[in-house]
């Protein structure tokens, strides 16, 4: 019998998958590897998704999210028709390549980035064009692709932590004919978010998660902001029930209690830049984060092994196998106990060198 | 400014969303238009679920579902490389569509069956060829097409709540160069099941959900079967975080009590007989239906009219506005209280006319 796999489409066949940061069963390790919130989520939200386990889960949800749509819609005064809800923000990512990619149409994003952006166009058989930064990762002009159609833009960029400037979002919303996705996963940690582009940018698709400030990555909540006709195209092209009870409870809690999710976030930016005047004060070259970790940066010793070393006391952080990134890690930020645990580590893996 | 929707790939602009059932918010209807399960989810879930409310929200869930894999495996003594668990079985019938259908291939569904088949071919633009159950539900011999890259069998099948023998299934299976799936979202109440298929034919995928027969729709668990390179494509092309912990939770305290389902699953088949058994003795033709509901024809009075005075007596039941099934109504088993007040309703309406 053949092997059945000839069934895939050659491109499907062809892929590789996304290689997620490790998540050990047990916590006995320091986790510092996935941008996760080192603070649990609103009370609020654990009482009410708590009274919501009864004879409700029978039922299927309801397909639009009607509750937190209405709440974002409040809290952003913008119409419920320009915002859709996913299973996190990558099954909007998903969505939104499948209604606006087809094969061998180009997607242009910058490099290095969410790894999981090119997944997504190979999945879709579409052209991907990596378009590098620059050193200090701004976007060069060569970024802004007339015929593109998609370019996306994680603002701020992982695992740069660093931001773009809305000039440049700016000239390349103008500078496209496709759409552009504003992938704003980190944005509770900064001062930006380009929400308010929304109006003057028809092709823009911001994209934001509860899974990092709002501590919730466990839940799976997404939710996009774009006009009324393109989000009408994207929830036809949804699966109807694509997120569940709880989690919809879930995020309509976590909107209703946001001072808490504020609180935290002032908490991490705190910790990420005694964080980062730690690792400056290591050695460490250090980008400027507005994001819940630090890109850092050393030649000696080399990343990797200091990855490898961190591993071995316990500690994950992350170490991309990637020629811009080879003598770079990317921390997130903990509490504060966390980072005095890891910097304690680096100082002695560091000087034993 | 130019309508943005005009970024939509042209098979995107094209499509229909599908309707789903109605949801309404309040429980002041009684619901029978969805097929989910009269009874609670098993007390050992609710519990379970309540349990993992805490601090563990706010990391990724294990993106392989293992704990819920594991158990599935030994339940049914089948290797976990040959096991992808889903958010629904909806993503995993999108996810597969994604992975074997390209654009202008050729996917045979029956009909009448489930309309989301329909979308899925519309989102890989591909071609949809839908062959016509005979009149007592079972499939002629032209639904075996040798060129088709998919072709979809719900059994038991809805509407109809009939079942395709295993003998068709087979011929299907070997008579197609493509993969066949095999939608058994309702087999728990059924005798039925193909799994012991999935040895012999290699383009078999079973497709199961807990949303029916474990009560818990709200928290869209899916899982489906295949030759383990089958399943290795279909993971690379999934989205890495797709089911949250909750549902993980949920699905492997409903596996750890798998007797809960069962009984309940053999309430909802007495049930089933005795509803069926009115519906004859009103004057509906019923098929026998081996799913949680029944499909019931009438001539007399208008089966669009009985819908629409049930829907003004606060109970909802399904009507589709297809012409093969014009004269019929959809009616998902409820609880022995909930199918007297239906039965009342019935007399009343059908004896007014």
């Amino acid at each position: 019998m053949s092997d059945p796999s000839r069934f895939l489409l050659p491109h499907i066949s062809r892929m590789k998958g996304y290689v997620p940061g490790e998540q050990p069963k047990q916590g006995e390790f320091l986790k510092l590897n996935t941008n996760e919130n080192p603070y649990a989520p609103s009370p609020l939200v654990l009482e009410r998704v708590r009274q919501a386990c009864d004879e409700r889960l029978r039922r299927y949800p309801d397909p639009d999210a009607s509750g937190v749509k209405s709440r974002l819609s409040k809290l952003f005064g913008l119409p419920v028709e320009s915002i859709l809800v996913g299973n996190g923000s990558d099954e909007l990512l998903n969505l939104a390549i499948r209604c606006f990619v087809g094969r061998a149409n180009r997607v242009v994003i910058p490099h290095p980035t969410y790894p999981y952006y090119e997944k997504l166009v190979q999945l879709q058989d579409g052209l991907l064009v990596r378009v590098n930064f620059e050193e200090d990762f701004t976007l060069p002009r060569e970024f802004i692709d007339a015929s593109a159609s998609m370019t996306i833009i994680a603002n701020p960029n992982s695992p740069s932590g660093t931001l773009v400037s809305n000039e440049m979002i700016e000239a390349v919303a103008t500078g496209t004919e496709g759409v552009v996705i504003l992938d704003e996963a980190y944005v509770d940690f900064s001062d930006v978010g380009g929400l308010q582009l929304l109006e003057r940018f028809p092709n823009l698709i911001v994209m934001r998660t509860m899974s990092k400030s709002f501590s919730l990555a466990a839940m799976r909540i997404g939710y996009c902001f774009a006009q009324p006709s393109v989000i009408a195209g994207l929830a036809k092209a949804k699966e109807h029930y694509n997120v569940g009870l709880l989690a919809q409870i879930a995020a309509e809690a976590a909107l209703d209690d946001l001072q808490y999710m504020k609180g935290n976030a002032e908490r991490v930016k705190k910790v990420r830049t005694d964080l980062s005047s730690e690792l400056r004060r290591l050695g460490f070259e250090v980008w400027d984060s507005a994001a819940n970790f630090v890109l850092a940066r050393i030649e000696r010793p080399k990343a990797a092994d200091i990855y490898g070393e961190l591993k071995r006391r316990n500690v994950l952080v992350r170490y991309f196998d990637d020629p811009r990134l080879r003598d770079c890690l990317r921390i997130s930020v903990g509490t504060d106990e966390e980072i005095a645990v890891l910097i304690e580590h680096l100082d002695e893996i560091i000087e034993k060198r």
